[in-house]
């Protein structure tokens, strides 16, 4: 991918990220006049009917992308995953119990902001393990009646991410299973039989900052915390069609966008998720492949748990940190820190982010281990 | 202002609003590459030093701007006007007693929302002029030890607007004023020795949905109730620089250069707020003077509290309304129609709107009235 000033550089950014270029060009040509309406997106009235018809095209393009049950809501909201952390318990813990299942940052986030709000009851965590592999979830500790269980189900910080959602009701739980899916949104099938709601803030796999997106049962609706803000109010903004109060209309603009952008996605004659799914894997693979194979890098994530999205690595020797990373910028590889819990480098090789841009990695990775072994 | 496509129409959105086609011009150009960083703005992370610039270059332009002193803390935050119905009786109610001035929907819903966090007393309202004039300050039944008074000093749907906020001081009380100024910011001067904490949505005249900027005194943070989630806690956005969570960075970005394109402004010898002041005079007499002197048209808000930036106005004969709204947005006016609560027409001539876009309805008006009088 080109501009008239040249090749794009690629962005590893853990979010805001990459986002498709094709997405980028069409919101810079329709920025002053979408579809002859002589007015920008950002112009526009949420109560006329053009956006009217850009909220509901994005509605049923994500419902379509992600094969959301019709038993489900999609809410279009604000205040990213951490607002999130409180505004699940108020509107589903009924003030009473819920479990948390940590495994990384976010999951523990997510736990103790919720005390706030009701019984935050851990109910397993991998932080002996530095937080490199997942608890069993046979070796939870699930809590009779509790209002539901949380789990982040890719954790971004610490790249780790569920394989598989548990069965709760294997596991003889009859809560609903709430997940953080906001760095893997849209990167592989949901299992909806296994999820009560999903939340994710937007601005790593679906479009920028400010919009976040939830996805929650009908029956789960309804029970909110008098305390919940009305704008907060899942039921509130179910009813009102996200336009209880006025919704980041340019993030769902975005967010829509990337929606069309990822159905014409195929791959292996696939289309959508699947497409994107394969896509990930041999992204994520290639880069493994070459840290395992290496004995300058190391991933320190058990194989089994490692996420596809988020790839933090480590020079074995760090004193070389600063060298690679200068390197990288110059060689259009940007945004390669580690976050700083972690340290180290990592890779965020989110939907947006093309093979070629990983194999550029690789080949970055490849020659500046020969230069410096 | 022209486009390739022809002259752009006159937008009168009550919000989402008119932009700068000068701000729209430079998104567009910048979209895929921000300063030669290679990145969409809604591809950076907040945390990076690009993004870092942007928020730093957007708060000191604000401060300039609004003249904002150095004890009052500025945020970006999300969830709009109706979030802050919520946020700012979590941040600053202390659970106890707060006043509240009804003059229209907007403090009306304030007043409401507040009810589940504190005592919301209503200590003046101008529901029986049906909101179309305000009540005298002398006149209001100001509890005593107040955490706070509350009042919308532009009440976007009914079309009134304080000239002076009043000096609670003079009518004895020491209890810190909050006003939402969401729909006329930056359209004139903030006293801001008599104001304790201002917020309002972005979507009217700063930028887009999604931002919500809040301006409060230092000695009000630090107050929260325990349930007030951390993502909108003042002091903890204060603290951490608006970056607690990741903030809504494209509206940032789209509202620095709105605050850049303001200070650019000039009129009659005089820059910024003073000069978009003065415009905004003549914007909203030349339409207010039109409608007074006409028969066919009426505008029933008290003379000394019409707003500068709503103008509502109604049809006498109103079995018109559907004929001048089509014929309106065949002239190339936009978004005519009233709010669904006070029925007729709105104007909202918001600083992006240019005096020939008044002058453009009032043409169109008048012309209107000659042919069906």
């Amino acid at each position: 991918m080109t501009t008239a000033a040249g090749p794009r550089p690629y962005n590893f950014s853990a979010g805001p990220a990459a986002m498709p270029e094709a997405v980028l060009q069409r919101a810079a040509a329709e920025m002053l006049d979408w579809q002859g309406s002589g007015m920008s997106v950002m112009e526009m009235s949420h109560r006329g009917k053009e956006f009217g018809a850009i909220c509901a095209q994005a509605e049923a393009d994500i419902r379509t992308l992600l094969a959301v049950p019709a038993n489900f809501n999609v809410l279009f909201m604000q205040g990213g995953g951490l607002g999130e952390n409180a505004i699940v318990p108020m509107n589903l813990s009924r003030g009473a119990s819920v479990d948390f299942v940590i495994t990384g940052s976010w999951s523990a986030k997510s736990q103790k902001e919720a005390q706030r709000y009701c019984q935050a009851n851990i109910v397993a965590s991998n932080a002996d393990s530095r937080h490199t592999r997942l608890p069993d979830p046979a070796s939870w500790q699930l809590t009779r009646d509790a209002s539901y269980v949380h789990l982040c189900s890719n954790e971004t910080i610490h790249g780790v991410e569920f394989q598989e959602l548990p069965d709760l009701a294997a596991l003889g739980s009859d809560a609903p299973l709430v997940i953080d899916f906001s760095s893997h949104v849209a990167s592989r099938p949901v299992d909806w039989r296994r999820v009560g709601l999903a939340f994710g803030g937007a601005q790593k796999n679906l479009g920028p900052a400010g919009l976040t997106i939830v996805i929650v049962r009908d029956d789960l609706l309804g029970h909110a915390l008098d305390i919940c803000p009305s704008a907060f109010n899942y039921k509130t903004v179910a009813d009102n069609k996200s336009m209880y109060n006025t919704p980041p209309t340019w993030g769902i603009y975005i967010a829509g966008l990337t929606f069309q952008w990822l159905l014409q996605q195929t791959e292996g004659g696939l289309s959508g998720i699947a497409a994107m799914e394969q896509r990930n894997l041999a992204k994520s693979r290639r880069l493994y492949d070459f840290i395992d194979a290496s004995a300058f890098y190391e991933n320190k994530v058990a194989v089994d748990c490692r996420s596809r999205m988020n790839v933090p690595f480590f020079l074995k020797d760090e004193s070389r940190n600063e060298v690679f990373l200068a390197g990288a910028r110059e060689a259009g590889l940007l945004q390669l820190k580690g976050h700083k819990s972690v340290g180290g480098m990592r890779a965020s090789i989110y939907n947006a982010m093309p093979l070629a841009g990983v194999q550029a990695l690789v080949s970055y990775m490849r020659e500046f281990e020969r230069s410096h072994a």
